[in-house]
């Protein structure tokens, strides 16, 4: 990060560069987006977060309570290996199409359903505690991907509250998937 | 950890129960298993890891220098995001039958293509230089499920080279599934 302005590849619409965006925009880090259509997503940005949290740890993502962060990435770690890989776009690809929506939807309501669980434990104003956690920036770009794929979320009221609450962050609206430099015209808001 | 022995719930084959029983064996914990036969499989048992670096740090798991440390998550994410939950039962379950193997091999070796090439940077006597990280952790599990699947391993000289080293150390051997309080008969090695 010392020299010049960090570079981050970006997909306006995948929730793996939302989740970088937001922590870059918690952390106020400016920086330089290449749109790039990805082909494989997946898990990996997670690393990059984790990298920041350790190069600019202001404000922290991560609590410094061992068993809050066991919390924080119990969460993370659900959304990141357990929902989101099986509904992103390179899965889909390999079902045939009327299987797409059923599969995503599956997939997504049955990590949501594990994960509401786990927020009734955890949960304050955010999903651990009352700051915002490396978790928080996992579930508001999945929340979104839900939405895309009609999940009715009503079972989850613990997931549309804090999902609500977050989206009303800053940090959060900067970075959302209608306002990046590739969002297509039809997509801005 | 303060408060009696900790207790694992585990199963033989899983690759993320492995991955957590090679952590305990490096730390020299003390535990005992709880047999389950994991329906929700994923990358939550990651978060276990991290508990364990945080609140049982020698020997140190991830790197104290921020790149390294980058690396072996993005290693560690690449496995069990990318790979790992595109191959479980559970996804497999949902497939005809017929489609199975080649799922599992396709996702296996797409994503080996990718951890091949990091390694190629990365890697000196382990995926991560010259110290056990996170990384190999999440290597050897998922390189006995490329073998369970009969993934032609030839292409990956490096993941097949840093493979052989690490089962040779004990903590992996002691983890292994063939030696699990659960594993039957006929698989015991």
């Amino acid at each position: 990060m010392q020299a010049g302005k960090p570079i981050l590849y970006s997909y306006f619409r995948s929730s793996c560069s939302w989740r970088v965006r937001i922590a870059l925009a918690l952390k106020n880090i400016d920086y330089e987006t290449i749109p790039t259509n990805l082909i494989k997503d997946g898990g990996q940005q997670l690393a990059i977060i984790e990298y920041l949290e350790e190069t600019r740890p202001t404000p922290r993502l991560l609590p410094q309570d061992p068993k809050k962060r066991a919390y924080v990435h119990m969460i993370s770690n659900l959304i990141v290996s357990g929902i989101q890989p099986l509904q992103n776009l390179s899965v889909l690809k390999q079902l045939r199409q009327e299987n797409n929506l059923p599969w995503a939807q599956k997939a997504i309501s049955s990590g949501f359903q594990a994960l509401e669980q786990i927020l009734q434990g955890t949960a304050g104003k955010y999903c651990v505690g009352d700051e915002v956690t490396m978790a928080d920036l996992c579930l508001v770009p999945q929340v979104a991907n839900a939405e895309r794929f009609e999940v009715d979320l009503t079972p989850y009221p613990a997931i549309s509250r804090i999902n609500k609450t977050l989206l009303a962050l800053e940090a959060f609206q900067v970075s959302h998937p209608c306002r990046q430099p590739d969002t297509p015209p039809e997509l801005r808001a």
